[in-house]
């Protein structure tokens, strides 16, 4: 892989950035400029795809990858993320460290592709960065994409939930790594979007369920110093999802977890189911999840937590 | 490295946020939210760090590895592309991919650093993700930087350099890596915005000097669409350098490589040096550097070429 070649091909492709017209100047100069938002308030989020361990180790020859899937996934989780502020997209940068011997064609299709995804979100890419690592070492990826907050709304944070709100999920939780939905999952844009238009200030917290619905609704209670009690029973679940505990942990949903004023009535937004599994309460902060016979658990034990050791 | 433990010790930093008036919510959210500059254009860059490319392999325990010094080039060479638009820093993030087994009190202190050195270049590290990958693997750090263009001159990119227009340096060049300069050069953001506000549009074309004095000059004169012709006898260079040679090529100087209209005269930046090293005329897009003795070389073969094979 020769990075002056993948770049000429990079700098090549920049000419569909024309359809974006809050691209100034995008890939090939020291930095993209980009036009702020109407609001005057940008959403910044970044993650990283690790081979290994956000997709499957490669084969070592590579051609068996599956490019567009990877892509897909390194770009939709941070879009996920400003559809969880309810934001719109504006703008992506993405990086690659890869392994020495990657092969230039596939450098170049993976390049393709996470353009391609980025400029289908509505967010183009306008830079990034290749590096190279030792041979054998994981393929490494990272998006940022930088967003617009909602017009009216602004942005929906994890710290706003208040006792009395009630709580609820947008589709259908579990076996997302079982099934693959994990590559595939729609990022909850457009719902996020009708949900702060529809609500207002009504729409009080919001997060994506990246880690499990125990887990990131905990993140909730722990910003807003509340607890959050779900009822297991209530949790929407995938036909291929064997159980509640599953829906309540797997991770790597994607879908909307918020929580909305009292008066609320909410059961779809822009065409996606919506379910209410909850209640928000004053009291140590934290998340219950109240299985099937009426027991408590607690619910931050209930989803993915990140370590080596 | 358990990562709720290493987020809670960032989370518990993120009060010295209260300085920076531009950042409305730090980390702990799904997105980071900023206030846009009152240029409403904003500048965005990203960089890699790579163990074994951008830093030397660290020791099998990690307890003799140099933190500060790899946090803070982590930083300074996306605050370097900034510069090199002679913008101002407004907000980082940063990942972090670790091996298996790297010590939790080296995570924390490695953020504790990038988090020092974000907020010394006047733009908070307000996000970021940490992931893991299997032993032995290398550390792969990124900083994403946002900045805003000059009020004034507004963005200054590569493409504008126009026949007629002197060449200029800032500093000196070469003996980075042998000297160890490349962890501890000063990104050129004020004498950036000095030349900006001094010669506004008489500024027209600048770049930060990553890979090689020959290839970023070839990278400007490419995008402007001109040639560039050096005299290797006038590069500054700095006493450890041992020939003009390395100066031309070495890479990892960080100076400001620039062009200005024929009327102006600079001989410093806000202090630093200045140096008039060459011309640009019009002809096919090229950089050329005429050596001691008069000869042309071409400077897109002095630098550093990025590659696996």
């Amino acid at each position: 892989m020769i990075e002056s070649d993948l770049l000429a091909h990079i700098y090549a492709r920049a000419a569909s950035l024309a359809s974006f017209p809050q691209v100034e100047v995008g890939p090939g100069d020291d930095c993209a400029v980009i036009a702020c938002p109407e609001s005057r308030r940008i959403l910044l989020t970044v993650d990283q795809l690790v081979e290994g361990r956000h997709f499957e180790r490669l084969d070592p020859s590579f051609t068996r990858a599956p490019i567009d899937a990877i892509a897909r996934k390194a770009v939709a989780r941070s879009i996920s993320d400003i559809a969880a502020m309810a934001g719109a997209p504006t703008a992506t940068l993405a990086t690659a460290c890869l392994p020495a011997g990657f092969p230039q064609a596939i450098a170049g299709e993976l390049f393709d592709r996470v353009n391609h995804w980025a400029a289908h979100f509505g967010s183009p890419l306008v830079g990034g960065d290749i590096a190279c690592s030792a041979a054998g070492t994981p393929l490494v990826l990272t998006t940022t994409v930088i967003g617009a907050p909602h017009p009216m709304r602004g942005p929906v944070l994890r710290s706003t939930a208040r006792p009395g709100d009630n709580v609820y999920v947008t589709g259908a939780l579990g076996g997302s790594l079982a099934s693959g939905r994990h590559l595939t999952f729609e990022p909850r844009l457009a719902e996020a979007r009708w949900l702060a238009s529809n609500l207002g200030a009504g729409l009080t917290s919001m997060i994506d369920l990246s880690d499990g619905l125990g887990l990131d609704a905990s993140r909730i209670a722990r910003a807003s110093r509340a607890r959050l009690t779900i009822q297991a029973s209530l949790v929407p679940r995938h036909a291929d999802c064997p159980d509640w505990r599953h829906a309540c942990s797997d991770g790597e949903d994607y879908e909307l977890l918020f929580t909305a004023s009292p008066g609320s009535v909410i059961t779809s937004a822009d065409r996606t189911p919506v379910t209410h599994i909850g209640r928000v309460e004053a009291g140590e902060p934290g998340c219950t999840i109240v299985d099937p016979q009426g027991s408590p658990i607690d619910g931050a034990g209930m989803g993915w937590v990140h370590g080596t050791s």
